[in-house]
């Protein structure tokens, strides 16, 4: 077998095999197969896609070049949620404890924020104390405790995608729906989900722009995952605007807090309790949608999830007492407000100009070695649809330094769209997919 | 300016500029962009192409990565033709001395044997003490002398094609057609000519297998001289059965002797003849290709296109006695016949079959590293059209030693088909295409 032939073979449109995927996946982990070779392939793939079998045969390729989470012992079902990435997305932080508290096991293993998007870890580690970088052994304990737990990704799992994404990155092939699903569905399984819940983000502030893309990746995920024998849901969720009031790290902690208290923003609840409910009925816990939601609803009115959450905190390192102190009031001594400039109504917030605003402020990076910061970003006073008046209050803004205010609140004023009538109402969740 | 921007922009099937194109062919040969950007690119332009402009600034960046062919103080006009490869394809030797005699410059550079298709190279030096690395000043002295020359590639020129296709080679990114024009072009302006005729080949034997892929490539060449300020005629002529009757480094001299005493073999003549004409009017010693073929058989006629072919083969040490006493005597002891299996007619006779079967005898390589042979290959009796009983005589087969003979045998009863009824004849010129 030789790596031309491959590239050859994917080039001409023809599918691969699995022999073929691994074939290439292994020596380009080994270092036989040259990157130049690797990034041929890439963009071959990009161009001319691959089938739901080849996908799997790639994800389960990555899958294998590198370890898989050791959950033996503990009872599951396992299930996890993975976003493509938003604006204000603090999802998962509110998910977890919630599902745990229905009686999932939520194996969690986040990401950083980059680029113009936010990352699970950072928000976490905003409070004081808080720890991500778990040992196996703590890991199993706190699922086994809270029934879930929150770390990073080891460097020992699928490594091939960390060396391919790399790749991708340096050689325009980053936006393949294929190697963006077994880059995603290979974490993920090797993680240790058993089912998945992704949230297919789709508008300016996602890395899908269009419906259509944001769907056949979707269907992708649903359908490689359904061929790994795996239970996938895939929702497709608009990320026109940011999500919730907060974006910020510890602003989006206070924000979990709130909807863990069950009064959290309209927004953030309704996404959570549907993954939610679409991940209890991926594990098994319940039948329909329908009774899952009810299911997380009883587990917020009760308490639990907000009880879970709060010995998560403090089993992770978290000091809850500093957290409840600063709760309300951690703000950077760097400030600027978004006013209005007309009165109406707010039509959008460009979720996407926001995130970029927010790397300038310190809540995000553009690279991996930039520092962010616990109490800087945007906190809106008005979403979209909300009346406002002229020089009315939009948003407070904070940042890490005065210098980093002037060219956020220009991209801050970009973001903001104001009109004479109340914009057309849009739906959060898009569309639904599983594989039947 | 960054290459991965530069690989985006063509993935998305926009032209890339003029200052894109040297920016990336310069960091390439220079190492600032390595191998994996560079193969990507390819990779992209393989499946999104590129303008006639982009491929003369491409070809342009090539030529400026090295050295261009010091023609200075020489009268010209300077008019070269090219090949993309063909079996018993031996045109160049006849056409360079009878468009000599015309009164043009032919500088040829060549380039040797390799996988099915013969080399100029190779056929010059099986004349014993024939040398092909000539020197600037010995290459002008031939010129001045005969009015052609015949020396390798230097490897001075056009770095960055050698560059690029060794990682075509190894990265399914050959055929590509702004890739093979720019590969070609930029070696054959480097080399002095002013005027340029390709002979595209077409069919089984050739790269471009098809018409339509034949087509695309002249018309590129033609194109993208043309916005190079060169003219540029293009001939696509078929491929399908060997041209002439001798498929051998020695035979190929041999039957250049035939053509150059006015008795070559038909196809063999039509197409020098042809060639030459066009040769004469891209360089403004013709009006017509009609004028120019007049011209063309009247350098046969007066024995001056064979007076230069000698006169040139004692300049660059051939051995002119034993040039004469090895004609048509010169044949390896290992030999075989190929003889028509049923009676009627030579239906076709595969050039690739035959150009692989070739170098299995010796005649060519599969890697720059074998060693080719002088007296191998095959000595046909019968062409396509020709009337054959069962048994009769269709190939004498001359092979490197006995050993290569089965192999090279079974490829070439392969290669041969007999039918009851006689072919349709073909043409062998199918298209000329010049920039008016």
């Amino acid at each position: 077998m030789r790596a031309v032939d491959i590239i050859m073979k994917k080039r001409s449109g023809l599918g691969l095999s699995k022999a073929e995927i691994e074939f290439f996946i292994r020596g380009y982990v080994e270092g036989s197969i040259p990157d130049y070779q690797a990034s041929a392939l890439l963009m071959a793939i990009y161009f001319k896609g691959m089938e739901a079998s080849e996908t799997a045969f790639l994800t389960m390729a990555m899958l294998d070049s590198g370890e898989t989470m050791d959950l033996s012992g503990l009872a599951g079902p396992f299930v996890d949620k993975h976003s493509t990435g938003g604006v204000g997305d603090k999802i998962s932080l509110p998910l977890a404890p919630m599902v745990a508290a229905c009686g999932a096991m939520v194996p969690m293993m986040s990401g950083r924020a980059l680029g113009h998007t936010g990352g699970t870890l950072d928000k976490l580690e905003s409070i004081p104390g808080y720890r991500t970088d778990l040992t196996l052994e703590a890991f199993r304990e706190g699922l086994l405790a809270e029934g879930f737990a929150m770390t990073g990704q080891s460097a020992r799992v699928a490594p091939a995608d960390k060396k391919l994404y790399a790749l991708r990155d340096v050689t325009a092939t980053v936006e393949s729906v294929p190697l963006i699903t077994a880059s995603i569905l290979s974490k993920k399984v090797a993680e240790g989900a058993g089912s998945l819940v992704f949230d297919v983000k789709c508008g300016p502030g996602a890395f899908m722009k269009t419906r259509a893309e944001a769907r056949a990746l979707a269907t992708s995920l649903v359908n490689t995952g359904g061929s790994m024998g795996r239970k996938v849901v895939a929702l497709i969720t608009d990320m026109s605007e940011p999500l919730g009031y907060g974006v910020g790290n510890f602003f989006e902690i206070e924000e979990t807090l709130d909807c863990l208290e069950g009064r959290g923003p309209e927004d953030v609840m309704a996404l959570s309790l549907r993954l939610g409910a679409w991940m209890l009925v991926a594990g098994g816990l319940a039948a329909t949608p329908e009774a899952g939601e009810a299911r997380c609803r009883k587990a917020i009115a009760s308490g639990e999830a907000l009880n879970r959450f709060y010995a998560n905190v403090k089993r992770q390192g978290g000091d809850l007492a500093k957290l409840a102190a600063l709760r309300g009031t951690w703000r950077s001594p760097h400030q600027a407000e978004l006013r209005a400039d007309s009165s109406g109504y707010i039509a959008s917030i460009d979720a996407w100009k926001i995130g970029l605003a927010g790397v300038l402020l310190g809540v995000g990076r553009n690279t991996t070695a930039d520092k962010v910061f616990p109490d800087v970003g945007f906190i809106f006073e008005k979403k979209k649809g909300d009346p406002v008046n002229r020089g009315g209050l939009v948003a407070r803004v904070y940042g890490k330094d005065e210098e980093s205010l002037a060219p956020a609140m220009e991209l801050a004023r970009a973001a903001l769209r104001v009109s004479p009538s109340a914009p057309a109402a849009s739906p959060l969740i898009l569309e639904e997919l599983s594989a039947s």
